[in-house]
């Protein structure tokens, strides 16, 4: 069979799958997901060895982190079960009433959520995605194409295998709400089928999401770059901008709510810079600062050779994800927005000001997913936003914006039911016989 | 100036007028919008002698029908004007905090509804769309790119100039919140402009659709078909049957809405089908059915020379939107779900029964942005679900389904203020030292 068949058909085989799961209740759903939970922690054995044998296969092949992020243990196995109880303890979204509206007697227009249908997720390295994806899937009623990197395709197999055994026929759950895509070239297929997948999640590489953002007319949700900046204000406490500011870069700075630019109002920046350079420079971040930054930092007799650089324009849009930040200072709140506008990615952007009327322009002029105000870039995260399980952070305007959880996954639906004698039709209110009500019930 | 260039600099305007309409709070869109229905009244004259201008030049080139869509008398800028006031009157779709967390002491995350941005609406031949889509995006806080047909192009361009005169610097509003493209090769050049434009809406023909999906990465909303189906239940009151199956295929039939298909259940086919056949042919419908719908319309003694065909299978996918209607026999509510699923084009579809478990079958399992029971399709209209204005149907699952309303226009934004006396860092709660307590404050 060619490819294009081949996906072709996985892709019929979901679509009837996600008419299957609209039959289960979302107890039958929490169910299957703790039964999978179980099932998961019984066969770590054969995890292990699968993963074990990608390992070996990738080994010299793909970079110490790559591996890292490739190998699982039974800490890990554990933790994935750990996370499908944990999404199974969330509640449902699908199903829920968003509005009753009462068009007229014995008329009734209700909004409910419903699931998207099929969702197609293309993920990279960690085959904990797997489990973490297909539980998501379930506990939102959506039938799921996965496709994994190659170097962990025995680990992905055998976790695909575990998950539609578990869940075959359990409450009447279809095996194939989950299915597991093993070749590159699927890629290329998958993203074709737009008549059977309603979204794409990639989740990887910025050079992924771009992928698939140009190869595809279904919608994805996704963040192709992270360029977060911090501004700090005239008004800002220097110790709280300094705490931020280094948080922000150097907690974890290979991750895409990571600072990358730092501007500074130019009535704080001979105060500011120097503190926050000094504490940069101990953690060995390599600073690249525009002329008034540099002369700042001369003037204050800072110097570390081969560490402090003067900024390109193009350092303005970079996403380094390594220890390397933009200085630049600004006149005022405005520049520092329209800065971010230009050159940030419209993920996540933070002021620090004392200044209240300042933060209240920043946050509402700045058009990013998240802007915060006195805190880290770093919040931006679907756990610490209190999500409970992070399908992805969007830095499109459509659909679901920056963390998206497992609401995500759904879409919404009007139903009109007609309880009248003589059934709803529209003539009467066209000639205006009958008028609407239009009665908010919920 | 090239074309391009020219495109982009409105683009470009269009982006800055997006963010000074941020400035702007409800009471000041409310009170443009009054005085913008006061000018548009005041200008009556103006607008009539523009577009008897354009109905002579079209006179002969265009269908009476468009003709008809173009001409606009005192009675229509009137209605233009009302429009607007009861736009005015909607509920501000922006501003609105969705929810908000307590992350920890002092640290609050707040969901909040923001305008989109910049809205481009390519609509056809009706010149009020022009006040109807203006007025839509000052309520919602969006700067918007109009393209209208040439036929009415000197009517849409004084409405343009009269909104823009109207709308300058008045309560600081930017004129370039609304601004008219002129020739038809604008369209492919503007919708190049992923860059700045956030949102396109077609309105207009499905051939328009579906050259504005082919041709932009930026998101669209619209729905290129209404292929729409009646399905009668075995068990459907026969009476209700014969009045919806009427009303959704002869109550307008040129609209999106109306059936194409009506299907029919084996069990009451014998019945139904020469009552509403009779009724059909009455007001001239034609009737293609399938094999088992033409013996039952022969056994009754049904014949219409040439009002009588044979479906072919590409009969059960077209939208006639015409007095044409396909009819097929089913065997249950099953073979109707699987037959609607295939067929239909996910606008609306309705089930006419008295069996609440067929019922919900039909509405749970019928993939569709409107489903309706004992109902005819042709309510699915932002009108009649009471949502105030329609900015569009769409039959995409994503951002919008079925009728939406001006919250069409809005996306959201997270918001995180710190109020600690430290700057709020995530190195803590990464350590373990600090834990969030994710409390819903609303």
């Amino acid at each position: 069979m060619s490819l294009k068949s081949l996906v072709l058909q996985e892709c019929e085989r979901a679509k009837e799958a996600a008419q299957k799961l609209l039959l289960l209740s979302p107890e039958d759903k929490q169910f299957v997901l703790f039964e999978l939970a179980q099932d998961i922690e019984a066969n770590a054995g054969k995890i292990l060895a699968a993963n074990r044998n990608d390992a070996a296969l990738s080994k010299g092949r793909i970079s110490p982190e790559m591996l890292k992020r490739l190998q699982v243990d039974k800490k890990k196995v554990h933790a994935m079960a750990g996370m499908v109880r944990s999404v199974a303890g969330l509640e449902d979204p699908a199903g829920k009433i968003i509005s009753t509206t009462e068009l007229d007697k014995g008329l009734l227009l209700k909004k409910i959520s419903v699931p998207l249908g099929v969702v197609c997720c293309i993920f990279e390295s960690r085959p904990e995605a797997v489990v973490q994806i297909s539980a998501l899937a379930i506990k939102s009623g959506n039938a799921v194409l996965l496709k994994g990197g190659s170097e962990a395709l025995h680990t992905n197999r055998i976790l695909t295998e575990i998950i539609r055994n578990s869940i075959k026929d359990n409450k009447g759950m279809p095996e194939d709400a989950v299915q597991l895509l093993e070749t590159r070239e699927a890629i290329r297929e998958v993203l074709k089928m737009d008549e059977f997948i309603d979204l794409v999640i990639p989740r990887g590489s910025s050079q992924l999401v771009r992928f698939v953002r140009e190869n595809t007319r279904i919608p994805v949700m996704g963040h192709a770059e992270g360029v977060c900046t911090v501004y700090i204000d005239k008004d800002a406490d220097l110790a709280k901008a300094v705490s931020i500011a280094y948080d922000a870069k150097c907690q974890y700075p290979a991750v895409c709510n990571a600072a990358e630019n730092l501007i500074v109002h130019r009535g704080i920046a001979d105060k500011f810079i120097p503190a926050i350079a000094r504490k940069y420079l101990e953690s060995s971040v390599e600073l690249r600062g525009d002329e008034e930054t540099l002369k700042i930092l001369r003037d204050a007799g800072i110097d570390a050779p081969g560490k402090i650089k003067k900024a390109s324009e193009k350092d303005w849009a970079t996403e380094y994800s390594d220890l390397i930040i933009s200085i630049k200072v600004v006149s005022d709140v405005q520049e520092a927005v329209a800065f971010i506008n230009r050159h940030g990615s419209g993920h996540t952007d933070a002021i620090v000001t004392e200044n209240q009327s300042h933060a209240k322009k920043f946050l509402t002029m700045v058009d990013s997913s998240s802007v915060m105000w006195n805190a880290s870039t770093r919040f931006a995260d679907g756990y610490r936003y209190g999500l409970g399980a992070e399908v992805g952070i969007s830095t499109g305007k459509i659909h679901a914006r920056g963390p998206v959880g497992v609401e995500g996954l759904v879409t919404h639906k009007w139903i009109l039911e007609g309880k009248g004698r003589f059934g709803h039709i529209v003539a009467p209110y066209a000639e205006g016989k009958r008028k609407f009500t239009h009665r908010k019930v919920m």
